[in-house]
């Protein structure tokens, strides 16, 4: 039987923890809570980001913005398509509730807003990195946790099915 | 009969101008567009603002985003009451319209998005010009014209009467 040395153990593993952490593409610094398949993680200073468009999801309830970083937001002013690597995109949900103060006022809701948050989702454009599903990773989060990888599995195969015109992405800029 | 000089007259006619130019307060540099009652304008850049929150309008059928300028998201975090002058607000609409990629491939709306661009309103906090409505000048806009004294004489009594409590702003930041 052969004997292996501690040292060369050790190597072997760093080797392997390496390709681990930069394999899955890390959207910021930390690839802690990176997503399964994709290893997106949030974006810091995603919220300030600008608005596309905001949407209204029927099956959820829910009311949501779709924010881009200035890459993709002069992606969408100019019409590129494809977007370019670096674009990426946040869609912020929460639930749809009645306005309170509308109600109390009315008698019956006139508005609905946000009530507690539900979701955030990233898309990170980077052709080499996601070139098997369109140059584009997915990250689905629930208090800022990833969700399973089973849910990932359903990510690109919607986006290509039904945004393939348009890069994969389904919101139009609001104009 | 008195003669009234020419060089008078052309004095008279620039100070009643300038007092109509400056009484009404100007978000932004032009005073063209301003609207009835307040002279507030659409302040330059306001689409770029950040986020307060979406919502969604029932008697028009409208998908909205809440956008804020630097000192009213610096208000918004802090929780800050009253807003500080200087807070600007932008409340910019499209009517809600079903998703048609959505429709299209599975038979029935499953989002709402933006339609046709319908108003821009704008809230600009100066407790000095604006102390007979609780700090704040309105302006409602249509392709970006504003709409007529009967409609602006609407916002005060409605911010005031159901929104007091939030210094007039019905709009709470989404978390």
């Amino acid at each position: 039987m052969k004997t292996i040395s501690v040292p060369f153990l050790v190597a072997a593993v760093a080797t392997l923890a390496g390709l681990a952490a930069s394999k899955p593409f890390a959207a910021s610094g930390s690839a802690v809570d990176g997503s399964p398949i994709y290893g997106v993680t949030i974006p810091a200073g995603y919220r300030q980001w600008e608005v596309i468009a905001p949407s209204q999801e029927v099956g959820l309830d829910e009311l949501r913005v779709i924010l881009g970083n200035a890459v993709a937001m002069k992606a969408y002013r100019e019409r590129t398509l494809p977007f370019p690597d670096g674009a990426m995109l946040a869609k912020v949900a929460w639930k749809r509730v009645p306005s309170l103060g509308d109600d109390a006022a009315l008698g019956a809701p006139t508005a609905f807003v946000p009530g507690a948050a539900t979701t955030v989702q990233i898309m990170v454009k980077d052709s080499k990195n996601y070139a098997a599903t369109g140059g584009w990773g997915f990250g689905r989060f629930i208090a800022s946790k990833p969700v399973d990888e089973a849910q990932h599995e359903t990510c690109f195969p919607c986006h290509e099915s039904r945004a393939k015109g348009h890069d994969m992405l389904f919101t139009q800029y609001a104009r």
